[in-house]
C-alpha cells in the first residue's frame, strides 16, 4: 500500500504570510498531497502526473493554509453567555467558577465537541487549549482530525502539587501522539491562580522537557496591579524572574503591559495570544498590539472561550485585530492583513511548536482551507489579504483539512457527527445550569 | 380577491426592544401576517383559524425584527477594498473622489444590487442610502421588496444649486413611493463639502417638507478641527446654527463629539448612526456612544460603504458595538445586549421615519426574519438578546421577510438573480478600475 494522494485542482492559492510578507496568488494552481503533507503546489500545467486517490475540483475557491485559535478553553461552549456584563474578576469568581467546580468529564467532552464544530466550520484545524479533563480534549481532537496543545493549566488552591503532577502525567501519555498531532503543555494558569513556590517547581520539573507554557498574563490592569502589590513587580517581571520563560510561552492577553514588559516579553521570545473579543466583552481593555509588533514581539490570535466572546470564529478575531488598534490608535496604517493573516496561521503554528505547518508549500503540513470569494461579501477581490481580513468570514469557508484529510465540506461534518454533538451539548448544558436546552 | 395571508408557525417569537427592555420570547408562538402587517402574533393556540395562502413552518427557528441599515453608500461595493490603511481624508481625495468622478448610473445600479444580496442575506430590509445615481437605487430596493431612505446628499462643489435643485425634484418625484417602502431625503453630505449659504438655501427650501437630514457630521477630530477654524463652532453647533437640525436627522458617526455637541444633539433630537467598523478602518476613532447614550440621543447603527468595512453585515455592526465601549471604557457593563438590538431594528427604523416598523406586534409592518439558533455557535442559549448579539451572525439568518414577503430564503434569493448581478458587479467594477475580476 503506497501513501495515499490527494489533488487539490483548480484553486486559486494564496500559500499564506511569512515575516509579514503575504506570499503572491498562484492562479489556475494544484496542490498534490501525499500522506499529511503537500508534495506540489504551484500552477495547473506543471502539477506532476501520476495517480491519485482523490481528486478536489476548487472550481476557482482560493486555497490558504487553515487557522489557529491559539488561546481556548473550548468546554466552555456549554456556558455560552453566562455571567453577561461582568468584569472579568466579578465573572470569573461569581459565574464560571461555581460552574466549573460540577463540570464532570462527559459534560466537557460534549462542550470540546460542540467546539469542534465551530471550528472546522472556521476555517481552524489547530487550538491551544487550557481547561480540566485534558484527556477528553484528546479524544475529541483525536476523533475529529485536527491538532492541538493541550493543557490542564496547574492553579494552587491549595493543590498545586498534585495538579504539577497530573499535568507531567498527561505530558509523558499524550505528547507527540497521533504523529505528533497532539502536544501536550505543562503550565500555570496565571499569576493570580498560582504561589512562586509553584512556579518554581513546575519550572525544575519542566527543564529539559518539550514543553510549551500557555498561561493568562496581565489582562487586567487589576491583575497587574495586584501583582505589584504582592511581589513588587509587574506579572511579567514576576514570571521572567521565576524563570517561566527560560522556555518557549504563549502568553494569552497581554493587556496591561508597559514598555519594560514588552522589553521583556521580546528579550525572552514570549509570543502573545491577542485574545481582542474577550478583552473587551470582559471589559479588559485594549492590548498595545502594534507596540508589541514594533517590539518584534510575535503575535497569534484567540478566541479565548466561548463564555466571553460568544462564539469560536476567528474570522472574527481576524478581522477585529486589523480593526481596532487603528481606531483606538488614530491611525489607519496600523497593522496589515498580512500581519493579522500571519498572526491566524504561521504566527500560531510556530508559537504552539507545529513544524511545518502555516503555509501552503512543498514539505508542508497539509491544513488548509478552501475559501469560496465569489459570495456577494467578497466581490470584488481587489486584494487577497484585504478581501480575506476585512470582508470575508466563516461563511465562506466551504472546505477544511487537516494532514490530508477534509474534515468539513459545504456544511457537512465529515469525521464527526453533528446532530449527537448538538444533542449531547444541549444534555450537558442542561445539567450543569439547572435548565431545558432541548428546544 | 382578498388580502394575502402568510401564516409563520412553530415559531419562536422575539418581539424585539422598546426603549432599552427585550420584549419576552413567545415560545410556541405564531406569526399571522394579512397584506403587509401582522394581524397575529402570540402563541400558536390562540391564533385566529381562517384561509392562508402561505403556511411556513419556523421548525422551532428564532423569529424576530428585520435589521435596518441605518447609514449606507450602497454602490460603493464596486469600491470593496481599494484604499486599504489609509486615514479617511486621503482615502476620500486620493482613492475614492477620482474614481466616483468616472461612475455611471449602470455601475452604480450594479453595485447597489450586489449590496441588496449582501442586506437580504443578513436580515437587513431597510437601508438609508447617501450616493449619486439614487433613482438606480429606487429601482434596486423596489425590485428587491425592500425600504429606504435614499439622498443623493448636496455637495457644494460650484454647483450647489443644480444639487439641491435635484434632491427637491428626486423628493417629490420618489417620496412616499412604493406604498410608502420609498422614502426620499433633500440633504447635505457633510460640513466640509458644503458653504453656509447652501446649508442656509437647503434649510429654507425644505420648510414644510415631510423630510429627514441624513448627513456626515464629526467623523474625525480633523474635521472637527478645521470646522472650528473656518467658522469657530464645532460642527454639530455649525449645523445647529444653521437651522438643519430644525427639523429630524440622522447624523452619520459623530465620533468628535464633546459634551457641548451631545448636550445639542439631545436637545434637538438628532439621531446618530453609529458606523463603528468604518470609524475604526479609516482610522477615525471611537465614538463616545455610552456618553451618548446617557445623553438620550438614539442610537442607530451602519455599515457605511464596503470600501470602509469592507462588507456589508450589520451583524458585525450589533456584536462590535456592544463590545467594543465595554473594552474601551474597561467598564464590561457599558452598552446591554437589548440596547444594541434596539439601535438595529427600532431604532433605525425610527430615525428614518418607518412608523410600524421594527417590532414584531399586532398593527406592525411585516418585516422580519428567522433566525436559526440550532447552528453550533449559537447554542446553547442562555438568553436571546445576548446569544444575538454576541453569539449570532449572518451565517444564522435562514429567512427574509419585507411586508410579508419572503426575499430570501436558505441562502436563495427569491425577488432578485444572484448570478446575473454579481457578474454585472464584476463586469461593473472591472470597467471602473481597469481589472479584470471576471475570475
Amino acid at each position: 500500500m503506497g501513501i495515499s494522494k490527494t489533488l487539490i485542482k483548480n484553486a486559486r492559492i494564496f500559500p499564506g504570510v511569512e515575516n509579514g510578507q503575504a506570499k503572491p496568488v498562484i492562479e489556475a494552481g494544484c496542490a498534490l498531497i501525499k500522506g499529511n503533507r503537500f508534495a506540489y503546489v504551484g500552477p495547473e500545467e506543471a502539477c506532476p502526473a501520476g495517480r491519485t486517490e482523490k481528486v478536489i475540483d476548487a472550481g476557482g475557491r482560493l486555497l490558504m493554509p487553515a487557522l489557529v485559535n491559539a488561546h481556548t478553553h473550548s468546554a466552555m461552549t456549554l456556558l455560552r453567555g453566562v455571567g453577561g456584563e461582568k468584569p472579568l474578576e466579578v465573572w470569573l469568581r461569581e459565574h464560571i467558577f461555581p460552574l466549573e467546580e460540577r463540570l464532570v468529564a462527559q459534560q466537557a467532552r460534549a462542550g470540546v465537541a460542540l467546539a469542534m464544530l465551530e471550528y472546522l466550520a472556521s476555517g481552524v484545524t489547530t487550538i491551544n487549549d487550557m481547561y480540566m479533563f485534558p484527556e477528553e480534549t484528546v479524544k475529541v481532537v483525536m476523533e475529529a482530525g485536527g491538532r492541538a496543545m493541550i493543557s490542564n493549566a496547574c492553579v494552587d488552591f491549595g493543590k498545586g502539587e498534585a495538579q504539577l503532577a497530573d499535568a507531567l502525567a498527561f505530558h509523558r501519555d499524550y505528547h507527540g501522539a497521533e504523529e505528533g498531532r497532539i502536544r501536550a503543555s505543562v503550565s500555570v494558569h496565571a499569576e493570580y491562580t498560582t504561589t512562586p513556590e509553584l512556579v518554581k517547581k513546575l519550572v525544575r520539573a519542566t527543564e529539559g522537557l518539550d514543553n510549551i507554557q500557555h498561561l493568562h498574563l496581565s489582562e487586567t490592569q487589576q491583575e497587574a496591579a495586584a501583582c505589584r502589590q504582592r511581589h513588587g513587580m509587574s506579572p511579567v517581571q514576576y514570571f521572567h524572574h521565576l524563570g517561566l520563560f527560560n522556555g518557549p510561552a504563549v502568553a494569552a492577553h497581554c493587556v496591561a503591559v508597559d514598555e519594560e514588559d514588552m522589553a521583556l516579553l521580546a528579550q525572552d521570545g514570549v509570543r502573545v495570544a491577542h485574545a481582542v473579543i474577550s478583552n473587551l466583552k470582559l471589559g479588559s481593555g485594549i492590548a498595545p498590539v502594534p507596540e508589541m509588533l514594533s517590539w518584534g514581539i510575535p503575535l497569534t490570535l484567540g478566541t479565548d472561550g466561548a463564555a466571553s466572546n460568544d462564539n469560536l470564529d476567528l474570522w472574527e478575531e481576524i478581522k477585529l485585530t486589523a480593526l481596532l488598534h487603528k481606531g483606538a490608535g488614530r491611525d489607519a496604517t496600523l497593522i496589515s492583513p498580512a500581519q493579522v493573516l500571519e498572526a491566524a496561521t504561521l504566527g500560531g503554528a510556530r508559537a504552539l511548536g507545529f513544524d511545518g505547518l502555516g503555509l501552503i508549500c512543498e514539505g508542508w503540513l497539509a491544513d488548509c482551507v478552501l475559501m469560496d470569494l465569489s459570495l456577494p461579501n467578497t466581490l470584488p477581490a481587489h486584494d487577497i489579504p484585504a478581501t480575506l481580513v476585512y470582508a470575508a468570514g466563516s461563511r465562506n469557508v466551504s472546505m477544511t483539512m487537516s494532514a490530508g484529510r477534509v474534515l468539513y465540506q459545504d456544511g457537512e461534518y465529515l469525521s464527526l457527527d453533528e446532530e449527537k454533538i448538538k444533542t449531547r451539548a444541549r444534555q450537558s448544558a442542561g445539567e450543569l445550569l439547572g435548565r431545558d436546552f432541548s428546544v
